[in-house]
């Protein structure tokens, strides 16, 4: 796989950039991660990657990464997980063995820095059958709170399955297609574990959290709450189960790039009874754990399969 | 000024939400900032503030309030200046005296959420003739680096001085213009400061750092080197100066409240003769120190006239 294919030949196993110009760099500078190719020697440090886990912050990804070590039987005596990317304060990242853990920030800009950088790494560490999952939190569409959604399809405020990528001034629609197998794969997972409830649905992602998420209590708001409940049951009716920020690109730039990718969020709350957060820290902080837990379970049965087969 | 106006009538000094449901809310939960209006004395913690600064770095922004403090004498002596948004990893926000430092993290919906909580901190507040600033970093074009940009209008991909908001999946488009008196103002002080070179001039803003700018070093490009080109003539004949992830929801947001609001960027690379960014960390150091100290100096002048007056 050489990185001129532009998005005709399908991927395999390689992680897969699709820019001609990358290889005529001398050195390839991953800004926003304080990284670099002449500066670090990627394969070394992430050639064994086999499971990348992002998520909107950077103390969450670390908890993560924490949870999961403990999961695999390797944690650090001393407990110490070193932030790969203390050179900078944009992203954080964390790893345990074959597990990279990564911050994004909240939303679609964002994540898409993290994406182009974090591909651009897998690709020059030479990683082959990466699994990609966003591990986050979002706003349910008529389902329990504490229930964890994972992505089938991420669909853009109109509930179409699309991603605009602005280009050079012009607009492009991409893909959002997510891995069904992968979306099975940890449905079975969440029934094995049978621990909380776990649905497979479709996730809106919006360019905005307020009034881009028919909210009421932004600072700004033009409409009634009829209006808002007549859209949130739209987007029910268009089986929307959650929304949030940064499954769309996500999902885009993962497709281009042979990833096999999935979206498991937990709700926070059920939009169509409210906007605000209000139950405690603690309820709140269990539901987030869910997402970890539940691909915490999926990584160590993969590599345990992985062991027996071997 | 109460919270009913829907856009119509003009803000005065106070700081304008428009949202009738507001009122409505017992309790108002900022909750990417971890602050309410019932767990906290908004107008005890906030009252006094005037000017506020925003940027993507939460270390930049810790930064400028120790720059500020130095500046303005009001140097705590054991140099410690607590983030207020403790409680959560989002954001980072830090006051001395009458200045309040708020990172925003990279991307229009990150900002959007930061304004959103941010004007309705300044509403409950019941703060007054408030100024706000983005200090942050940009690709120039057509400048040298180091040069500092004072926007004048914040324009979209296709050089239109517009930001489009979706609401219930309908687009709306609003108004990026900024305070040209602040503009005007901020350029006499670079000139009285005599440190750096300052222009006014467009600021393109962008959902995507590497596609989105015409960039040939992301995962993904689909252009050649001379579309690029082409593409980045265009935007400086359109009067584009500078590029950048936030100005435009900004502009937007701030003028739909009232706020007086400028942004001001350096850059930190010419876009026409290259993408990454090459420099040394001392060299980029010292040109983020720049909006830092053109702002630092502003409020100072600010200030002073004022106590002059009173």
């Amino acid at each position: 796989m050489d990185s001129k294919d532009e998005g005709s030949a399908p991927c395999s196993s390689p992680v897969c950039v699709h820019n001609p110009h990358l290889d005529a760099l001398k050195e390839d500078i991953l800004y926003h991660f304080s990284l670099g190719t002449e500066t670090h020697s990627l394969q070394d440090m992430f050639g064994d990657v086999k499971f990348v886990c992002v998520g909107g912050s950077p103390w969450r990804m670390k908890a993560f990464t924490e949870y999961i070590a403990a999961e695999l039987g390797m944690e650090d005596p001393k407990s110490e997980y070193p932030n790969i990317c203390a050179g900078t304060d944009r992203y954080a990242m964390y790893k345990v063995g074959p597990v990279l853990s990564v911050s994004h920030g909240m939303g679609i800009p964002s994540i898409a820095i993290m994406l182009h950088e974090l591909i651009k790494l897998l690709y020059h560490a030479k990683c082959t059958d990466v699994t990609i999952i966003r591990i986050g939190t979002s706003g349910g569409v008529g389902l329990e709170p504490g229930t964890v959604v994972v992505t089938k399809q991420s669909v853009d405020p109109t509930f179409q399955p699309r991603f605009e990528q602005v280009i050079l001034g012009k607009t492009v629609v991409r893909n959002t297609d997510l891995d069904q197998s992968l979306a099975e794969d940890l449905l079975q997972c969440s029934k094995e574990l049978n621990q909380f409830k776990t649905v497979v649905g479709n996730t809106m992602c919006t360019l905005d959290f307020y009034e881009g998420q028919a909210r009421l209590d932004g600072a700004f708001c033009s409409y009634t709450e009829e209006d808002k409940q007549d859209y949130l049951n739209k987007a029910q009716e268009a089986g929307v189960c959650n929304i949030e920020m940064e499954s769309s690109v996500f999902a885009a730039m993962c497709k281009l790039s042979g990833l096999r990718a999935a979206v498991v969020c937990v709700t926070l709350l059920d939009r169509l009874k409210g906007d605000q957060l209000r139950s405690s820290h603690e309820v709140l902080h269990s539901y987030q754990q869910r997402p970890q837990i539940l691909v915490g379970y999926y990584i160590k049965k993969q590599l345990n399969a992985k062991a027996k087969d071997s």
